[in-house]
């Protein structure tokens, strides 16, 4: 029995919906917008400041976002959002029966035995027909909102875990939404993490 | 039913033995020594050029490999080997119920929608434990042994694919066979090749 699951997921695959689905399967807490909440408590930065930066620094401006509004140690306001997510995220695994969407939790808990660690992404064009009904059209083209999206997803992995965001190796398990389906995905992630 | 599954493995994680025995369970032909003996046949090449450089092409040279050797329109003896090794895929595909290991199996068929695509990878210590368990212990030691062998593999691909090796994204499903146990990995890739 796995009582901890990550969930890592490209925007668009539909993995936020996966997560929820196998926690309610599981009997399991669901973290994800939950987290947000408590790491805006905890810290005393604005939700919005979290949602925009938790997973989305360094951002565009990668190297401005390097250099600007560090304290006199060298830490950033980002690097503050990072230590405190990652302690948030400690306790809760240290809670248990509990999944995780996001937020390198795969990365801050990949020492612990108790932890099934998963990836969904899928197709562009699965992707893109997921978030045109999700969201409708909006002014940008929905392949340049993903690629932005996930690419920032993948700039932040790297900068505060040195590791490339989406390689297979950094998962225990990583899925395709696109040709498995959500509800296969679900049952897959249920019966590992019951199993093993 | 997906007719074909191909299998990219690491060295190390047991992935050609759940190809082997996944194709057992379907009854699906098993390629991977098989089909050095046909590249062999149809390209002239000898079978241990071809267990040397199919998979490891352009090896530790990369710059060398890159420049010497070519012909007048500027193709390597690799380039040679990798256009009949892509035929040989194409047309066992072609044929379908079959199970492909490696040699950018999963990049050669991508575009075909009966083909399931598997990556099967393990963490250092399993893979460590396994090829000296298998293979007993050797000069090198076995940690730079996986390395070496799995930074050719990833030159490999790379070189001829433009993708990153490993990335959950190349494939539909990639599991950690040396979390999930290789029996467990046979039993998920045969029931998604039968329900897909």
């Amino acid at each position: 029995m796995k009582n901890i699951i990550t969930i890592s997921r490209e925007f668009g695959s539909g993995g936020r919906t996966i997560a929820k689905e196998a926690a309610q399967r599981l009997g399991y807490a669901f973290y994800d917008k939950e987290l947000i909440g408590k790491i805006a408590e905890e810290s005393g930065l604005s939700r919005e400041y979290i949602e925009a930066h938790g997973e989305h620094a360094p951002g565009r401006t990668y190297f401005g976002y390097a250099f600007v509004g560090r304290d006199a140690a060298g830490n950033s306001v980002g690097d503050y959002l990072w230590k405190v997510q990652r302690e948030i995220i400690e306790d809760l695994a240290e809670k248990g029966n509990c999944v995780i969407v996001g937020r390198c939790a795969d990365y801050i808990l990949r020492k612990r035995t108790d932890c099934l660690q998963v990836f969904i992404h899928a197709d562009m064009e699965k992707k893109k027909e997921r978030i045109v009904n999700l969201y409708g059209e909006t002014g940008a083209s929905p392949e340049k909102r993903l690629k932005e999206k996930n690419k920032t997803r993948a700039m932040n992995y790297k900068y505060y875990t040195d590791r490339t965001w989406g390689m297979a190796g950094n998962y225990h398990v990583s899925l395709d939404s696109g040709l498995l389906g959500e509800e296969r995905c679900v049952d897959l992630i249920v019966g590992l993490a019951k199993d093993l």
